[in-house]
């Protein structure tokens, strides 16, 4: 959603000045002339931060199925955007083997927290997830999957980064860029795969930090490549079956944030993201759906 | 070579200080205890700069051919490694097809000047080579088959570079780094295949400039790999072969200076080629053969 704001060129237009802002939301149909979805449905819909939208119904999709224990925000997480970003991400690009030893920054966010579990489920050697916070490192421990969780911000980082890794780094899944991508370069090991998903560190940078390591892709020829998950919709139903498995199966766990206030702190939403307080998946609460008599959620 | 020097991880241990240092080279055998190669014979061998050597015959080729109109020192060149390195990188990582928008920097040079003609073979729809003068931006279109040459010492060449891709970049094959890295991100097509060969901006630079534009390997999902040519060694027949006809069907053009002077020179060889003088294969004389009785070359 920060990328889209920036007015370059990129895989959608960016969002200009005076438009809704884009985003995925859970929504009650009020009304439909469509057979895709009736009055009452909850559907996931390209709907955009606003109370009320009227959509296509190109843009709206209505949810297959929830799995046992699944819930209803689970369909803009770990069986949303995010969830099948970690998924096509680390199957797809990062090709992850048994007996990797796999990097995630910004594990403990929405997309890094369910990579970090696929890693493990693939039968990754070594699972080493990075975050923000003490807290946050713990949590990937206990409920995350990881073997090693680092905090970036501990003074010690860079010299526990290269310890915690050696036998060097298979598969690096970045959302972070900046100084971690080049921590991870330098311990790359050969024909290491880096699933290009996320840059954080940078998106508001005003001086942008390239890796310095960058010639270490051809030293170590290393596969360094970008997706966005709209690329393999064509993949979404197979993909979302396996994850609702093991949501259901207890290997997937997740977390979420609500932030409730409606419409008025969305903008409060992304910029508290920035601040890393939340582990998992922050959802804004644009609407309470139980204000209105009609509500199925 | 001159990464050779760097005393850090990479591809091959780093030459030491007071080592010899490591280089192919054309050699004729004096003598011999192995069956691959008998007194008088001319090959090829890692013997490093050094006018008589001991070696291994692990490390000795013997070349099993010269097309029509090859010459010797092709096999250092186009029916050497840096052809090789052209060839792999354009076909294998750059998976180059008719219709693309092509980027070869350094094109002038001995691995650039095949690497673009590579292209053009291919059905490139149009060819781009960035050089440092206009005498090689003059050769790249005369002789090395570009459509367009730009020098990037032009005040103007970043928005000559612009101008010259309005459809985007579908393949990069990048032997420089730096600046021109940025810009080939800047304007990579969707998808494209960023060939990483090598970074000679940023060879001796104090302060390494990574790529600012890393963002776009998202965006554009861009595919950047490195390599290494010996990781295709048992494809060399292939390719060497592919080479060779199109050499001898006068398709692909070569040009090479050889520095006279001895060992004393290479030295400067080296040093040289960082002040971007010749343009082609740069070779060095350690040994006139012609000194020699037994001389076949």
């Amino acid at each position: 959603m920060r990328g889209w704001l920036d007015d370059v060129r990129s895989y959608v237009p960016p969002v200009q000045i005076g438009e809704v802002m884009r985003a995925f939301c859970i929504c009650r149909v009020l009304a439909s002339r469509s057979p895709k979805a009736a009055a009452g449905d909850v559907v996931t819909a390209m709907n955009g931060i606003r109370e009320i939208g009227i959509l296509s119904d190109k843009h709206v999709e209505k949810p297959a199925f929830l799995p046992p224990g699944g819930k209803t925000t689970d369909l803009l997480g770990v069986l949303g955007m995010t969830g099948l970003t970690a998924y096509f991400g680390m199957m797809k690009i990062g090709n992850v083997k048994k007996g990797d030893t796999v990097v995630v920054s910004a594990a403990a966010g929405a997309t890094g927290s369910v990579a970090v579990q696929i890693a493990r489920i693939q039968g990754a050697k070594r699972v080493i997830g990075t975050a923000g916070s003490d807290e946050k490192c713990r949590w990937l421990v206990e409920e995350g999957g990881v073997d090693i969780a680092l905090n970036y911000r501990d003074p010690e980082f860079r010299r526990k980064f290269k310890e915690a890794t050696p036998e060097f780094v298979d598969v690096y899944f970045d959302n972070v860029g900046g100084e971690q991508l080049d921590m991870a370069l330098a311990r790359a090991s050969r024909g290491a795969r880096f699933v290009m998903c996320g840059g954080i560190s940078q998106y508001n940078a005003e001086h942008k930090q390239g890796p310095k390591n960058i010639a270490n892709v051809i030293t170590m020829r290393i596969r360094m490549e970008g997706f966005i998950v709209f690329d393999y919709a064509d993949e979404y139903p197979t993909a979302l079956g396996q994850l609702a498995q093991w949501l259901a199966e207890g290997k997937l766990k997740r977390k979420e944030t609500i932030l409730k206030g409606g419409i008025r702190v969305a903008d409060e939403g992304m910029v508290n993201l920035y601040k890393g307080g939340n582990i998992g998946k922050l959802l804004v609460e644009v609407k309470n759906p139980d204000d209105e008599r009609q509500s199925k959620l």
